[in-house]
């Protein structure tokens, strides 16, 4: 039996575990205070371009948005997501859990339109009892999104411009960063991103660490006091070097691009395999993540030998599932699934 | 230079390791739905002796004492806790941040005396303004403490049985638990702490995993939707597998304790040098931490060759210092310390 | 200049006022702990039909749905509520502020469907996921609604049905009950609502009081310690008397009922008038509120001698208002309102 | 039986309870947006000898505390008071459900002492590990304090000074603020606690209102959408008018000044007769509550013929209670209890 079913299944990169075991008896401070934090974060600032910005490593991708979302934030102000947006419907609360309210946008395939930011806005002020409502103080988009879609440069910019325009941040939720990164379709590059948002983070547990994020504030724009709410919010790890060794060993020789990469030619051959065998596509994608309509008899059939994910009804016969790649998907892998659709 | 700074200044212990490196490419489910979790959690309740215990494993300390303090308190609660208590003092307001007081009673040597507990419970139900308090909803103890001393088993025979008799839970912080119960010192088993306390942890971070705190539910008290609290925290790991083998390691031919006894044995001809050189001991322990009175030109002197902690100042002309060994300590170490003193 | 802008312009019924000074020197517990509180409570349980109800007298209404949301609800709990809710929009986000997410389902004329309500607790407990979302937890419906309709009986059975089904609690906002139970297309009684509800407020603000809301747990329900919440919530008034003395005197003589019933007659010749003279309605209503769509020329001239409220914009050339008739609206005013239209 | 059990037993001050009449049928608009309010704030000021103050009118004494602390603090930070500072103990932990810790300094008859400020900041910042824990952020102080005690000019200024300093805000509670002012024993006026403090508030509930206590930010420094954060707390009135007429009447002729001298002279001649007939006095206070040393028997034959309150046991054969007099005492009630004696 083998898995398609997400992009965290495996472990680690052998080479992040081997740096793991490399460094594992050097006898370095706690809290991030170490020298592979400290080389990570340099690596991380020069491929963004950003001079000036500040990185934090933080261990979960919920945990991560839970903390930009509640310190950016003014206590009174929610965070503008579409109604997919995983902070909205797939992390239990972790934002209303820290005072605030998510306020929504419909979607387009997963992505906002700039057109519907810029009316949520428009509304809002206009309204002449807004000081009774929440004020949207942030907007959060996911790139990828959670349908595996990706914003294009012009989409990004669009939004980028209506956020500095009511001075509230962009905070881009990269969790499978690297995979839109190295999308044949995409014509967004990290330094783009650094430079239209104001917050991201390059997602590490979906794309070959163990755990862990980089959270990169753009402009010397992280929160006050951030290591201490860090703290506050249960999210500071004792040995910071867990994050530190990883992040350093992605952000080496491109590593992160590197095995992005082979996500991206593993899922473009399953999607044409797909395609060629006249199986209905649901969502077109350029990621890592594949969505089929599967009649279901064939989808019983196809369980019995291999993994992947349950998406949702389609209708009586049909459900809609999920192939994803990763960094450890191999060629066998995808030869083995052709051979069974 | 080397380092008696803390007991996470390494990085995990070589066999947990080489568990992750010969588990890498197994393909396992997220969250923790792990046959390494599973396993993990099996031997722990075995070596607590409860049938009936639940068991999570969360990847930090004070996400823990956050999320168990938070969710097994009712939202008019606080937990007691020493003056001394890392809930307390150290934690950045973790607990307050959940909505929570911390009731304080006075530390003696770090630990709660049950009188004091007593004292506080019967007056508090004594008040007649006691529904506008914050009531008294369970009990946080650390041990070992922050002061690196030990409850004996009358101790917490006392504390548990007025809980019991207040019908609120007592939960032990274990953060550095393995030194605790490999001391030399003292009459407290691991069966013991899960036959009197309501919940406890076993702390990993500290005595041999790059991260992770095993929390106990000793007779099936875990709160309701325990699992989707730990989401809403922001504490769950999608890849639930790193505390998974960690633990099934640290479980697996009583490693766990074969390490903290490292760190004792270790601390043990340190305090006996301490102690035969003339050097005043601050507060008398028995675990891994050493605390020691220095004299601040001898301390200028000692930093020049090995770390340590600062503790707090003495007076004008001595200070405080914390020596601390671990699971990683090496006789070596120990030799090149005793001929600096 | 006078004013339909809302129900809450003027003071306070004058046998209130009167209750006040009356009772002023008398000597009386703080905290809701005195006679006229005892009084107002049994008078409303009567009222109500429930023996074993438990009330409580607040100050405000948002503060009330806050109070009640998130001490009935589990931490991982939302309340489930139409996008038109008061808690979703204009209560500047007062439920999640306290930690709770607000689950949205589509309005009906501002009403809760069954269906709708049905679907979501289908599709989330169908959801192989859900426990890493949002538990729904409690049904929040306001009646009379935000657009002013009403449930009839059996759509309020209905969704009664559904929360019994599923053993959430069903939480009515009353904020302005009275207005809804005097209406004369309604077939709900306060019974019927004691008896189908498992938490509900009877509005004094909007219904002739200077402040208050009281807050009926039908069955003896009430969250434990709630007297403690509501103190730790800041909304536990020291003179107590202010709401006991003024709901005493709604609940003699069915004050209450008298005075609401007021506003729906001039509500109701206001309507009449408004058909009569061919003005579009906005909504079809049967309480106290009236949503017209008037040419903004029409607006603008009416405005030089009446207030009303702003709803909506309509189109380029009208726009939605709102004229809210109260406990206090004298037939003068409705003459003189007529004469202008 | 009559009662000098505390200050809020009795109902408003009649001019209160006419203008209230007087008024109730003027159409106003909600919230706060009526001319009492603006009137009522104008008043207030001058008062102060503030222009730039910004005065927000709330309801209740935790109420104003809660939403103070929680908005004037960043997230990150505590509130540092006295043990006995009534938020710390009798607020039902109102502050820390807004996620805030509150930091203690011992009292002195209720007091904080400057020595004992500085020593807490110099001692945080003197700290290495000081990024782990909450950063004091403001200081909370009551005056007359929870014992009835006054701050001097000199201990007030002194506190300022520190507070200045470290340029954290000094916010005084003023439940009783008014019989400070008026006490004999005291050289506090208002216009020095503009001056001194940051925020403080001006209790009505306790000096004369129904309920009520008028914040003043003394230097344009309330806090960015504070209206917003009044609503989202649930502190928001939808009649505000029962704000404003109350503390515009009170600030008319010196309403306010007059009622607490009455409770000043009221008290004064309670405190002679109970030291003249040879009372043990517990703390001696100079404002408006009066703390003795009762024999128990006395204690029981005291309580047939007036009420009292309890404050604490004071040995086996004694008790301490406390006698409040308040804006309402009569010179008749104090001759009856003087007879008592």
């Amino acid at each position: 039996m083998f898995s398609f079913e997400s992009d965290y299944t495996e472990g680690a990169h052998p080479l992040i575990l081997d740096a793991l075991v490399r460094t594992n008896f050097e006898q370095l401070s706690g809290y991030g205070f170490d020298k592979y934090c400290d080389s990570a974060k340099e690596k991380i600032k020069k491929a963004c371009g950003c001079d000036d910005a500040q990185v934090f490593l933080i261990a979960g991708g919920t945990q991560t948005n839970q903390l930009v979302v509640d310190t950016v934030l003014q206590p009174y102000e929610g965070a503008i997501s579409t109604t997919t947006g995983h902070i909205e419907g797939h992390e239990a609360g972790a934002v209303e859990f820290t005072g605030h309210k998510v306020l929504t946008v419909p979607h387009h395939l997963g992505k906002m339109d700039a057109n519907d930011l810029k009316n949520l806005l428009e509304t809002f002020y206009a309204d002449d009892n807004h000081d009774h409502m929440v004020f949207p103080g942030m907007v959060y988009i996911s790139h990828p999104t959670e349908y595996g879609t990706l914003y294009t440069l012009d989409e990004l910019t669009a939004l980028s411009d209506i956020c500095r325009q009511y001075e509230i941040p962009l905070f881009m939720d990269g969790a499978r960063l690297g995979y839109g990164l190295m999308s044949n379709g995409t014509d967004v590059t990290l330094k783009d991103i650094a430079r239209l948002c104001d917050i991201f983070y390059i997602g590490g547990t979906k794309v070959g660490a163990l755990c862990g994020e980089a959270v990169v504030f753009t402009h010397n724009n992280a929160p006050k006091h951030f290591f201490t709410s860090i703290k506050q919010h249960g999210a500071l790890l004792a040995k910071g070097r867990l994050l530190g060794v990883q992040f350093d060993t992605l952000f080496t020789d491109d590593l992160y691009f590197k095995i992005a990469k082979n996500a991206i030619d593993k899922a473009d051959r399953m999607r044409a395999a797909f395609k060629e065998k006249g199986y209905k596509i649901f969502i077109e994608t350029v990621t890592n993540q594949i969505f089929i309509v599967l009649e279901n008899e064939k989808m019983q059939e196809l369980k019995k030998s291999v993994s992947f994910g349950f998406w949702e009804k389609y209708d009586d016969n049909h459900t809609v599932v999920r192939f994803a790649s990763s960094w450890a998907t191999t060629d066998d892998a995808v030869d083995k699934l052709i051979k069974l659709l």
